[in-house]
C-alpha cells in the first residue's frame, strides 16, 4: 500500500493497520519531527491508536527503526549486487548502481530518508552505519576499476568522486516527490549525465 | 575561535564561554542528537554550566537556533550577492557561487549542516526554509541563464540542474571534515570539474 493509500485509510475511520503500514507511519514521523523527539506515544497518537494496541503491532520504537533501516539497505546492496552479477566492466555496472539507487530511493524514500539521518547514537544506528560504510566502499572499489580502465578520469579521488556522485542520488531525499513530472528513470539518466560528461556545452578540452 | 580550540577551553578547566563559543557548542549537540530532541538542560550539561548560567549567554534553545541558521544563510547569500557582483557572465557567476558555497560549508560547517536538516518544526525553521528556498532559486535563474547563454547543456531542467550540484555541495556536510587532506578549494575543483566537464574519459560524443 503506498503511503497516500495508507493515510487515506486512516482517515476513513477507525484504523486497521497491518505491520508495514504502522512502520511507514512511524518513519514519516521519524523523519518529520526526528528519531530521537519521537516517543512511543506519539507514535500511538499519530496512528489513532493506544499504546498497548501499537505494541500488538510492533515491539518498540528501535524495533520500528532496525526494520526500516534494513529495509533501506538491504535494497541498496541488493541493487549493488545485481550490478555486479550483470557487469563485468566497471563503468557498466556503475551505471547500474547508480540507476539501482536512484529508484530504491523513488521506491523507499521514507526509509532512505531515516537511514541518510542516522548518526549513530545507538547499537542499531551504528550497525546501519557500518553497512552504509560497507555499501560506499564498494561503490567506491567499482569507481577505481574504472579509472583504471581507462574510462573514468583520475585526476579525481575515487572515494571523492564517488561521495560526490552519491551526494546527487542522495539529495533525491531532500527534493525528489514520488509521482511528480520527473520519474525515476529521468533523475537516473540526469544524475549519470551530469555525472560522466557534465553540463558544460563547450568542446571538450575548450573549457 | 575554532571548534577545536573551542572544546580544548572546555577541556581545560572550568569554561568561561564567549557567547559565540556556546552556540557553537550547542550546534554540534543539535547536529549529534537533533534539535527536537536537545534540551536546555543538555546543552547546560555539555557545557559544564548550570542552566541559569547558560541564560547569561543565550535566551533560550530557540535563539540559538535562529542565530545560527541565520549565520549560515547571511554567508550564503553573501557569496551569491558577491558572484553576482563580480561577472556579467552567468556561467563565470555560477562558477563563483559554487566555489563560494562550498568555502562557506567548509568555514560553517556544523552551522550549515543544521540548516540542511531543519524541517520546518517552528517559525523559526520555517523562515529559514524560506531563505533557502529563495537562495535555490536565485541559483536556479543563473543557471538558467547559462543555459540561454548556450553554456550549459539544455536538456537538463536547469531547477534539476541546479539541486544535482547543490546535492554534490552539501553532500561535504556528511563527509567533509576541516584540516584533511582535501582543502576547500580542491573540492570546489572537484565539484565543478564534475558538473561542468564529467568524469567520462572518452571523447565528447563517443560516449
Amino acid at each position: 500500500m503506498t503511503v497516500d493509500a495508507t493515510q487515506a485509510a486512516v482517515r476513513r475511520g477507525r484504523p486497521g493497520y497491518d505491520r508495514e503500514q504502522v512502520i511507514t507511519i512511524a518513519v514519516q514521523l521519524f523523519n518529520d519531527q526526528g528519531y530521537d523527539a519521537t516517543s512511543v506515544a506519539d507514535l500511538a497518537t499519530k496512528l489513532g491508536l493506544t499504546k498497548s494496541a501499537l505494541y500488538h503491532h510492533v515491539e518498540s520504537k528501535e524495533a520500528i527503526l532496525r526494520v526500516a533501516l534494513d529495509d533501506a539497505l538491504s535494497a541498496l546492496e541488493g541493487a549493488l549486487d545485481e550490478a555486479l552479477a550483470a557487469h563485468d566492466v566497471a563503468i557498466d555496472r556503475l551505471r547500474h548502481i547508480v540507476a539501482g539507487a536512484v529508484a530504491v530511493l523513488a521506491a523507499k524514500l521514507p526509509q532512505v530518508t531515516l537511514l541518510l539521518r542516522v548518526r549513530g547514537n545507538s547499537d542499531i544506528e551504528r550497525a546501519a552505519l557500518e553497512r552504509r560504510r560497507s555499501f560506499d566502499h564498494r561503490v567506491t572499489a567499482i569507481v577505481r576499476d574504472a579509472q583504471a580502465e581507462g574510462a573514468l578520469a583520475d585526476d579525481i579521488e575515487a572515494s571523492v568522486a564517488t561521495r560526490l556522485i552519491f551526494g546527487m542520488v542522495n539529495s533525491l531525499t531532500e527534493w525528489y516527490r514520488p509521482g511528480g513530472p520527473v520519474t525515476p528513470d529521468r533523475l537516473a539518466d540526469d544524475v549519470l549525465r551530469i555525472a560522466l560528461d557534465g553540463l558544460d556545452r563547450a568542446p571538450r578540452g575548450e573549457s
